[in-house]
């Protein structure tokens, strides 16, 4: 449905609000002023009734259903996959535009999968918008480990060309959600109160053993020995990047390892960058000091550098270890680390910046 | 001074009984039944007195001093770079082989650094030993993250030739002795009382908050941007392997980004391989299930891949996601993950071995 006017105070939907992504694009659209006409709290039937403060309202949860949608200009999900599938094509039908986080549409065609800061021009390409002209449909927002990646690396891939990327990360708990946090606080407390530390008890949500270990991301295992984690590092960066229709030696060769650590709610993943073109680490320090929502931390002199705690509850991602790769010709590599807030720039931060984007 | 008799039973002092690996020596020589005729426990003037049992007796620690190592025909050194720069030499004017856990003598130029698993005869080359002919010497342990992807990398390479290793770690408190175990235990405690888990008191070791975080490594920060830990895994491979020598394009790329996770003794690594000769995901698998002091931990089905926690008091390195490295090209990369005992593989079990090798 093609819009006629532009829209200063959209009515607002948010599925899926009591979850911790949830809770957090409620912090993020008050921090940022958002404007919001009405505000619509939506969640399974279980938390409906309950109540949530917002602007200065008590708003009341209301469950999400098939009509939920009608009146709603913009709609943030993270209720999960499953929740998105069933409940995103029916907004959309109804006028409202979609900015999923689940990981249900970012590879359908059609559908802009958008780190603001690398691809904001995909939306007016897919002519989705809330502006004059624009219709409704699905923006995707990225996996958190792939959005963390890309706002460090495209302003070095713009500059140089990204050949090659190895990533290893290193995921927070809260990538599994609430009860994931839950979990490793309360393993760790049986684990300090147990001799040896191995028997824990509260498993329900990884399985296994989290409290002072770490362990192969619990995304599902693909044929090729590569988890969906990894996988969408790589895949969802080629879309992004615009390369996926390109032949495969004509993309960015990238390869990752996805490992959960016990750390609560920030990820940090280690980069390993091969260039086509010379790109010193002089260059590639002032590039990302310039770059929109970086902030450089490679202070070699205090040893310095990105941590998890400290991105936590932060915007921008951090980055540091900028330095050359010893191992490769002077210009054609680098090593970095980068920590970033999972549950902000991973998710509800990047979501409200698109919709940002769609008001614009 | 050379040998002229072969010993049976050599009288065996550990220099450093008290720290994390001072005891684990006991422990693992032990378990090995390892021969010792007299054993001398050498510690600090503040731990000499203490009583240790060992073999059923009880050993009184003595204070280390120049004239320890008279009559001693091995020693173990695990007490720090200062401690065996200062007394490793004495011991070997003493017709002493000190087999030497610390970076101090490493890369000295007719030191054998060795990895019984890889370069076994690097000791019998230098002319060191216990047996008939045999000189005392200074025989060097590998740094713990050097061994632990040695035992792992070395039968690739034996096969296919690892033209380059893109290395992330994830270590294990351990590696900053018994004391860092403690802190890490003692800040988690201290995080879990307090709400947010910001602050905590316990920061004598590492100077920064560990619990519930991770931070790069904290070895000294070279020029070129890198830590120790990571020039450690450069360059004692180049030694280990025998490319020291040679023109830097004709070594090994390797390149590594070392940090230490909230994990309490057994370190992980997220190695990304290529090879100059093909060498495929199977093959890799059966050279890997074949290798002394590996065991591959790689079952998709039940996603059983190796932990920290898992490898926590055993011998064998743990390899797991095994796979073909889908950015390079068939049989030229794969990528893989390990875990180790920092404390046993990485550093007692490694000297004991050595010590092994010694009096066959």
């Amino acid at each position: 449905m093609a819009r006629t006017h532009a829209l200063e105070s959209p009515s607002v939907a948010i599925a899926g609000v009591t979850g911790a992504v949830g809770q957090e694009f409620l912090a993020v659209l008050a921090e940022r002023n958002f404007p919001i006409g009405r505000l619509k709290l939506l969640a399974s039937a279980r938390s409906a009734g309950r109540e949530v403060a917002y602007g200065g309202k008590t708003h009341t949860i209301e469950e999400l259903k098939e009509d939920s949608f009608e009146g709603v200009d913009l709609a943030l999900f993270s209720a999960g996959g499953g929740v998105s599938k069933a409940f995103a094509p029916l907004a959309v039908d109804a006028g409202c535009t979609v900015i999923d986080n689940s990981s249900a549409f970012r590879m359908a065609e059609g559908v802009p999968l958008v780190v603001p800061e690398v691809n904001p021009d995909a939306i007016a390409q897919a002519g989705i918008g809330l502006g004059a002209g624009g219709r409704s449909g699905i923006v995707a927002n990225p996996n958190c480990s792939t959005i963390l990646m890309l706002v460090v690396v495209h302003p070095l891939h713009a500059a140089a060309g990204v050949e090659r990327i190895v990533a290893s990360t290193y995921q927070a708990a809260s990538g599994g959600g609430a009860a994931a946090m839950s979990e490793l606080e309360q393993q760790t407390r049986e684990s300090l109160d147990e001799a040896g530390g191995r028997e824990v008890r509260s498993k329900a949500v990884f399985g296994r053993t989290y409290a002072f270990n770490l362990f192969s991301h619990n995304s599902p295992l693909q044929p090729n020995g590569y988890n969906q984690e990894e996988l969408k590092m790589v895949h969802e960066t080629h879309k992004i990047w615009r390369q996926d229709a390109l032949p495969e030696a004509a993309r960015t060769g990238i390869t990752a390892t996805c490992i959960r650590v016990p750390v609560m709610r920030a990820h940090a993943e280690s980069l390993n960058l091969a260039f086509t073109r010379d790109l010193h680490e002089d260059e590639a320090r002032e590039l990302l000091a310039a770059a929109p929502g970086v902030v450089v931390v490679d202070d070699r002199a205090t040893e310095t550098f990105p941590t998890p705690l400290d991105a936590s509850g932060t915007d921008p991602v951090q980055v540091g270890r900028i330095r050359r790769d010893l191992s490769r010709p002077a210009g054609r590599g680098l090593d970095l680390f980068l920590c970033g807030d999972q549950i902000r720039k991973g998710a509800a931060l990047n979501a409200v910046q698109i919709a940002e984007l769609l008001i614009a």
